[in-house]
């Protein structure tokens, strides 16, 4: 049961010290075994979905439950997932599609989320945010090829100061810098996201750092009655878009439908699952 | 134990059925006196004060501890608070100040909230902030003469939607509109208070929402050192005041001095004490 904290901690400690590059990628890859191991003592229990054509499942331990597990993006294979994450870890695209990228990724996430909610009782929010973090940065950090800095220089005139961000990922001079914020969730604190950017245009000029949010999913279990939800708010996220910061891909795993419309209107909320944005060109990735 | 807690669920039922208006005073002033009267069994517990010019203490019973009370600030006599705080609902502005006023509304906030702590020994941040609100809301109400709405109705071409807000204080046609976030501490999550302001400013135009966050305090309490420090960010919020959306005033009850610099810099950040906001004249007050 500790086994999982356990490695989890080394991951923690290695990031502190060495960032996200190569050397947390074995010990990631541990982490997400450990917890696999965990859940294989673990049942699985349909839950009632209101979410259109999505099934979920918790993860069930004594009277400890996970959070909302999608049935379709769940692969019940570690050693599959372990595949796609390495392959992404050593930019070999060739072969993979943006569904297996998505399920793979989806399901590292939700495999460490579930054994926290379950080793915790779902009192510990910040662990499972804090890993998917440290993932999402690590296949990012292979796949540009360049780490992620966490605060940005402000030089203002009258005084200088750090600017405290998500992961920013600066290609270099001349090059596009991406804003990343990561989150499991969004609700209501998702205008945080847009009002960064705000601040990231308005120091640094529009144009220079593209915002592209990567989001789990947005799903809530009513424990009572064992419903799924979807909590969705499109008609804010286009208000936002309009009026404070204009996002450049914001890219889902378990991509709700209310948002996955949202970049066929007018005006456009471009929004995408990770999958798509690894695979259709538009990260400045040199496969192999 | 549970009379502040009953107490308190008369004033939400009434706040729902009936909003801000003269119904609710007295209910309010109940829970405050209920929640007197369960800290008159509480010890005061010295804290050790990080904050220059300012000593802290906390309520204790058993073996747990309320959030850090402002000494200065805290009036610990309920009969002269109740007669601040019923002279505001009559709107009896002579013969107040504004330090008055901020030890009132201080006192009553961080009662209830002490008591709450207490209770329900710190798990609950929801209520505390919820009653914050209430109180907020009912002053302003009787001050201002309006009830204020927690929607904003919006129509955008292309779609209407309800865009929830934070507390409006709608004066009416060719008056001022005021936008009144309550809080009572910020921390990392302010940037959402400028990011609604620039949505309002950009639905309905610069200057027609006048931004009046009300903060209780910035204190944190380090619980094994029993060490009170205070967390501002004023580099940050000069970027936020900058580039996301101008605030018309910032209405502290416990001002941090970090803050309370902003207002004579340039850019300037308009930080005040509520109390200033209500007797300089600013707000279109009816006082008898």
């Amino acid at each position: 049961m500790n086994e999982v904290f356990d490695s989890y901690r080394k991951v923690q400690s290695l990031v502190a010290s060495n960032g996200y590059g190569v050397t947390i990628q074995k010990p990631l890859l541990e982490t997400l075994l450990a917890a696999t191991g965990f859940l294989a003592q673990a049942k699985q229990v349909e839950l009632i979905s209101r979410v259109a054509g999505k099934s979920y499942f918790v993860f069930s331990v004594g009277d400890s439950v996970s959070r909302p597990v999608n049935r379709a993006l769940y692969l019940d294979d570690s050693a599959a997932v372990q595949k796609v994450i390495i392959a992404l870890f050593e930019r070999r695209l060739s072969g993979l599609d943006a569904s297996q990228i998505n399920r793979a990724v989806y399901s590292s996430a939700i495999t460490f989320c579930a054994g926290v909610d379950i080793i915790t009782k779902k009192r510990d929010q910040k662990t499972p945010g804090t890993f998917f973090e440290y993932l999402c940065a690590t296949l990012l950090t292979a796949l540009l090829g360049h780490t992620p800095e966490t605060s940005m220089p402000v030089l203002n005139l009258d005084f200088e100061t750090k600017l405290p961000t998500d992961l920013i990922f600066d290609l270099g001079p001349g090059q596009a810098k991406y804003h990343v914020p990561v989150k499991t969730s969004t609700r209501e604190r998702v205008i945080q996201v847009w009002a960064h950017q705000r601040v990231l245009d308005g120091v640094y000029g529009t144009g220079r750092f593209l915002g592209m949010p990567v989001i789990l999913t947005e799903t809530k279990l009513a424990s009572k009655t064992r419903e799924v939800t979807e909590i969705c708010l499109p008609k804010q996220w286009l208000l936002y878009q309009m009026h404070i910061a204009q996002l450049w891909r914001i890219a889902f795993l378990d991509l709700p439908e209310a948002y996955a419309k949202l970049k066929d209107g007018f005006p456009k909320v471009p929004v995408c699952t990770l999958g798509d944005v690894i695979m259709n060109g538009e990260l400045p990735i040199e496969a192999v």
